[in-house]
């Protein structure tokens, strides 16, 4: 059994991996430690875990985690910064939830973040969790950067596109449509039930954190700089995100089959059939992306819907993924619900 | 591995019954049929199940039927008193989601359901599938009468109090609360998103038909006839019965000790501590009732609050827990989900 | 032009003022006061208020109050009872949509509140402003209680029966559910978007506030005490009360008459026909109450169904009416909106 | 007063006409007329209008249309260009809010239409509705194409980028979304609310019959064909449009200027302030089309948001918008409510 600690086990990436790893066959959470709640059972800030566990959060710096095998960052960003380094010379495994090590360019990273960056040093060492680009350098890693719920979705719906060097990179649109629970656990007036219920608008156009990570991420696949125009929104729902991307083909293609093949092997990419829609419910509390590729009006234009559940594959679940991956067993272990439909 | 047939596959309970039973250890689904929809790939209709099931829709009279363990009913009212007799006398079982054999007086039913019965010598060999009160009878059925979603909500909540004879019997009240879902997946305009979503009202204040259910249900526990009034209402969310109980305490009693006593080996039963509250999410998705009993004032009105997930407790999981029951398998089995929060 | 002052401008109660106060034809706003954001544009902070005024935030203790005809406070608990007295002393009148005035009983309030009361002999001199019982006194008051929203809905369901003196008095129960609004605008855990959606829960079942003011009015027009369990739930939508009443008969009556003719008047109370099920969308954003009585089976029961928009006839609207008939202009003046359907 | 018919007064666009006009001050409402539900009153249909009107529902070709002043038809497609021409011809007005004859090439009509023209000849005549570019038309015409609702949101956007000629025109992106009353009220499955809600997705990808008439209303203010890619998106929620809009600019021009000096005159159109974001709830139920314009990064790719009501500036609103134009009365008359919130 894999001994896993949990720091930030009080907001939703936290209780969502509590709620997959006790499922898990071969974890046995030993820590959940955060800053506040101390001592209180974990099934009472939860209803959902109510008889599921008998743990009681620890301080954060609660020296349990020393003698774990791995341990996951569910924190606000710039905690993991703070607390990894210890627990790497330690020897125990780390995935940061957070985007403390998600941008190699550290002066950018304080830049969006607003904040100095506790060991740059690591930032090199640090592995960016996408298994479908990074699978083998997940395997050998110490450390990961488990990557934010908008970049996944948006880099897995352009990586076909620009791998393949089909598309003008100067000009990329990213329209991303996310569920609340995406602004976390924190009361704040705007994300209260009566100003978010029956609504919707967009934010953070004029630069929102995951733009330079989804640049990083698509210039590296490409080899070339990216021109990315990104605008999230919110949408009046609980989980689940949704990519509409836009891109100017420049060589003609069988757009199918390049998704299709590059997917082939990806236990958690679905690629549907030719003009087929992915809807948010059909991902919803799994670790899937499931996306679509259109080409409107047979034009120039392709467009690439894709959808994920934000505290799944895009948070949590693909952070127990990277765990599999880096535990060698096997890469779906614990991740294989069903959705519930309705 | 039990051989399960599922005839109505295409309503929320058959593609309820059909995640559940995916994931069921010892379970093979053999057979999926309807009215409607033949030939159609069950993973086409049910986004969920892409992935997870290659079967095809059958017609409703499919032999492959006749050669399952168990067949599951997940139709209309009206539907399994036609083809459960031919199913039984081959000696598969049958478990009934709809209401035809729950009623056992059967011109009660017939006047309530507004139809000639079809098979009224079958409603006395039925076991209704509370597994709670009628466990035993459950393990030796041949065909089973599974509960309705509030009657499950409603009974399991009044019962330590029918059965210990500490309230009066004679104005017993139970106002429910539903999520949509329960009004199945036909279109119809009331339910309609735009009808339904930021609106509450009542219905059925005249009489539902799950009323003789839960009175027939309670007085066979009490040993005397009982008066309730019961009002269902509609809920602007998608799964979920809340059924808030009112009663006149006649003795002095230790309500929380009662309730706990009367649960306290029971796998899908919840009692929580007294002060608390139970919400409908806390059971979203698994098979699972929870409730907390209140005495507000400490005056001599208890107050019972019960919840369920309407499409698992209060229908496919129960139902499962059902089978399990009669096969002889363990009675968790494949019914042992965490809720998704949020 | 009545010269209106609202203390407490920022909250839900606050910002549906402006919005009916902004088309009232007799009505200019001169002040808008709070605690915070002063100086703020008030269309700032409500863009629905956008280009409909240019008033800005002022301080909660402004000069400009004084010169007021009226003044609402649409506070927090506590704070109109240090305000009102010197508004008063300046002959200023005071419309509380808070608690402070409402209950006569002033141990009581304070053990309810939680606090001493700032100005005991103004309570006795305050008229409870729900018109359909107070009308004339309301006519006169220097100073009035706006009802709370829960207390309004279930008054006016209840108050045929008590007052016609048909029900007994001892075991009413009112089973009432609120849109998310009710809970104001102050950011907390459990009313997120992601915590409050999709979920229903009851609270306060050991003991609401709005309790006392209940029961104080429904004993009133009883000429006896009463004896009432009140249970609140937390609905998935945004507006909206719904009261569920029942109570025992003690005599043979025709109660769709009796109704109808109790509000025959009424301008903002309507009976439904026999038969039928007001809902909360039905009201939504205007100052009506909608309710229907049922007696289920023709047994002793009856059941009477109460719909409110909280904001509206539950707080702003009534607080309007009163200040209508205070000022002796039409009752209805700015309150005839259509609600918007869907 | 202008007295006004309404054909096909049973969808939403129809209860938002009687919603509004039963409260404009120069309207009375003669005749609702529809194809079902002949005789019902119509405050039977739609709760919100009881007590407001003693309309009943009258035949389709009831005699009575031809004695009104102006007749708007909110029927699906294809059936005011049945009827439409005898009103003509009895010198009745005619604002149809379907897509009749809102396309000026009826061979293209047809094709997206998927049925032949009825009248070609009145499609010259038509004009079409969108007062803020034929404003002039509109005074002379005797019959309307009431715009789409899409069309009016994304329209309204692009047209300051398209009449200033700054942005290339071969790669204009609409992203747009829409509330679940966009889809009318006619029962289907997937606007079920337990299939709508809580979900997000796309649709018509491949192409949506706004589209042409996006194109032919931006081509017209170009003088040029345009490439639009135009994606709408299902939310869940009730009313409500909001268009992101994405277009290169090929000149260097003050972005919040050009918009505000395109718009100043406009009584229902509100440009916000540099920076700001508008929502969805800001215009619910109100007649108004609020947006921003943004340049993310100061690069070269200009994001407007625009929002509207679908039912209101999408269409009952608007169509109102154009009777007063077309009959000299106030523009803004009878459209001046203040959108609730929350």
């Amino acid at each position: 059994m894999i001994k896993v600690g949990i720091v930030g086990g009080t907001g939703y990436a936290g209780v969502e991996l509590l709620r997959l790893l006790t499922q898990h066959p071969h974890v046995e959470i030993t820590t959940v430690a955060s800053r506040s709640d101390i001592g209180v059972p974990v099934a009472e800030m939860f209803p959902n875990l109510r008889g599921r566990t008998s743990l009681r959060v620890e301080e954060a710096g609660s020296e349990n985690l020393l003698k774990c095998d791995v341990v996951f960052f569910a924190t606000p960003n710039g905690v993991a910064m703070q607390q990894a380094p210890q627990l790497l010379a330690a020897g125990v495994r780390v995935i940061d939830l957070a985007a403390d090590f998600r941008i190699k360019d550290v002066a950018d990273w304080e830049r969006w973040y607003g904040m100095k960056h506790a060991c740059p040093e690591w930032v090199e060492q640090a592995v960016y969790g996408l298994p479908e680009v990074n699978r083998e350098a997940i395997r050998a890693a110490r450390l990961i950067a488990n990557p934010g719920c908008y970049p996944t979705a948006v880099q897995l719906g352009f990586l076909p596109l620009v791998e393949a060097g089909v598309v003008n990179l100067d000009h990329l649109v990213a329209d991303a449509k996310s569920g609340v629970s995406g602004a976390g656990r924190k009361p704040e007036t705007h994300i209260l039930f009566s100003e978010a219920a029956d609504n919707f608008k967009a934010y953070g156009v004029g630069g929102h954190r995951h733009l330079p990570e989804i640049r990083q991420g698509l210039a590296m696949r490409a080899g070339a700089a990216v021109g990315l125009t990104f605008v999230p929104h919110l949408v009046p729902m609980i989980r689940g995100i949704h990519a509409t991307l836009y891109a100017r083909l420049t060589a003609d293609v069988d757009l199918q089959a390049l998704f299709e093949r590059r997917y082939a092997n990806e236990p958690f990419v679905d690629v549907l059939p030719a003009g087929a829609i992915p809807e948010t419910r059909s991902v919803r509390t799994v670790n899937l992306c499931r996306m679509a590729v259109h080409r409107p009006q047979d034009g120039d234009t392709v467009v690439v819907l894709s959808v994920i559940d934000n505290l799944v594959k895009g948070a949590s679940g693909q952070a127990i993924q990277n765990m599999n991956i880096m535990f060698g067993i096997e890469e779906t272990a614990g991740l294989c619900q069903v959705p519930p439909l309705p």
